[in-house]
């Protein structure tokens, strides 16, 4: 198979590529490196299957040549970051719902027949049932972040429709692991770094969050990608758990052996349209044999030792 | 109250401005004239308080321009052919989720805190829940007319959550009545004055759908705009009864004393995309004391009236 994986450098679409190109396959990735980086590609780089090709999803013709010749496409690119849709309100449409079309659009012209996709838990906005069915009661968007992905969902089912592509949606809580560049854990470790006496912390600590592991998250897609066989397969993606964020600055202390003061802003939710509580029902991946091999403790221990490990990309990401 | 309407020149929209003027209120209609006619609008320009601005949405400085001292937009202006989307797949992510965002962008901008949406009952997809309410299970969405009012919709509802607009969603069933010009009574007429020997009729003429018409429309607008109070006013606009395509072309028929062969192209579908069976839960505007005061029969009837005495649409519309 030759795989087209935008995002192909950021940290969930390198992981992807390594474990295609493991597998024997052709990968393309494309990326416009605003926040993938050259070194998660690295290794790929020195396989005889792999081409990258740098570019932005806005310009429609270069995926449209990208995809030329791929049998399958992974649409990881995306801007993923949820927590600062107001402050740029176009990003969201552009990065994400705009950059869809265009990568559906490229799929459709070549001829590609299958579609992959990474939305995310916060379509659900906040849930009225927890843990939250994909087919929870229709909700209501709370983020520019999960409107744009919603968008995208939206579309791709449309064209499954009209235009007969099998499509593959993931619902994915927040991803831990290798490579991983934004987030609590990112944040707190490059805090600690800088003044390991104190810890600024959004919200009371109390908001509930899942968790994945990369690996578990990479089988997880290759699992349904291999067996689901529906025209739009949607699935959520997750652990059979949450954890507080209280405890995962415990974990994350423990592996640094800090013990900073715990300055919380306050107020239940960290930022404007944050969810204080995202638990997704995986019973329907599970249903198809997969099943997470790593806790969230684990994977937030393992992503503070790779962070620890990989001091260059803050550098890097700042 | 200053009001903006886009899409103003309309079917729904110039309606709504002949109320509003009615009321009292000022108004400001933006119109491309891409489905909009001058007509609709030749009473509201005698009138002092109405305003024309002749734009295309896609112009973002234009809007901004546009919603400078509005109070409340009204933003009805759509791409609203949900039948030929595989045809022109960008038109609808450009004319109505993009479109869109630019008038939310320009109410933002224009510190208006008041936003209504013409959405449609099509984001229900192929709904599980028939009749259909507004925390249905979410859907899958099956038209690229549908996925783009959705984002919409999301849009909007992020918006309402970051920069604290007040907003009101309505999703409409098909709307009949004065000034109407796209639809089954508008291309059956016209077939049949053509010819009123034979109709072709897509689908097997058992599709079930349901019709308001633009008086119970405007009320229901209104009503919901004056009455709801909470951050994102999700409605459905609908009658509490539906008919078959077959039903309505009986009185289609009997209006124009035609008796012709009915050719059915067969299927369940009149088209890709098409949802065979359209009914909404209206239960939730009716609790804010709404109801329609005319049947679907009533609307077809007087939509084909008005079709008769208004033949000039269809130089101008095709």
């Amino acid at each position: 198979m030759h795989y087209l994986v935008t995002g192909g450098a950021g940290f969930i679409g390198s992981n992807l590529v390594d474990r295609l190109l493991g597998l024997g396959h052709r990968v393309t990735a494309f990326d416009n490196f605003s926040t993938g980086l050259p070194r998660f590609i690295e290794g790929a780089r020195a396989n005889p299957n792999f081409t990258l090709i740098e570019g932005d999803l806005l310009d429609a013709d270069k995926i449209v040549q990208a995809a030329k010749g791929a049998d399958f496409v992974f649409h990881l690119a995306a801007n993923a970051d949820v927590r600062f849709g107001t402050e740029h309100p176009r990003r969201d449409l552009e990065q994400n719902t705009i950059a869809t079309f265009n990568v559906l659009e490229a799929a459709r012209l070549s001829g590609i027949r299958q579609f992959a996709f990474s939305s995310t838990g916060s379509v659900y906005g906040e849930a009225a049932v927890i843990p939250t069915p994909e087919d929870a009661p229709f909700p209501v968007q709370t983020s520019l972040y999960g409107a744009s992905k919603l968008a995208g969902e939206g579309q791709i089912a449309a064209y499954a429709e009209g235009f007969g592509l099998k499509t593959f949606i993931f619902r994915f809580v927040s991803i831990l692991g290798p490579r991983y560049t934004h987030g609590h854990v990112y944040d707190f470790y490059r805090k600690l770094s800088a003044d390991s006496s104190r810890l600024p912390v959004l919200g009371d600590g109390h908001q509930k969050k899942s968790y994945l592991y990369i690996d578990d998250c990479v089988d997880a897609i290759l699992t349904v990608t291999q067996k689901a066989d529906g025209k739009v397969n949607i699935f959520n993606l997750g652990t059979n758990e949450y954890c507080e964020i209280v405890d995962s600055i415990r974990w994350i202390c423990e592996e640094l052996g800090a013990n900073p003061k715990l300055e919380f802003a306050g107020g239940t939710r960290g930022w404007i349209g944050d969810n204080p509580f995202i638990y997704l029902d995986t019973t329907k991946i599970r249903s198809l044999g997969w099943k997470p091999r790593h806790t969230i403790e684990q994977g937030v221990r393992n992503t503070l030792q790779w962070l620890k490990n990989n001091d260059w990309v803050y550098q890097q990401r700042g």
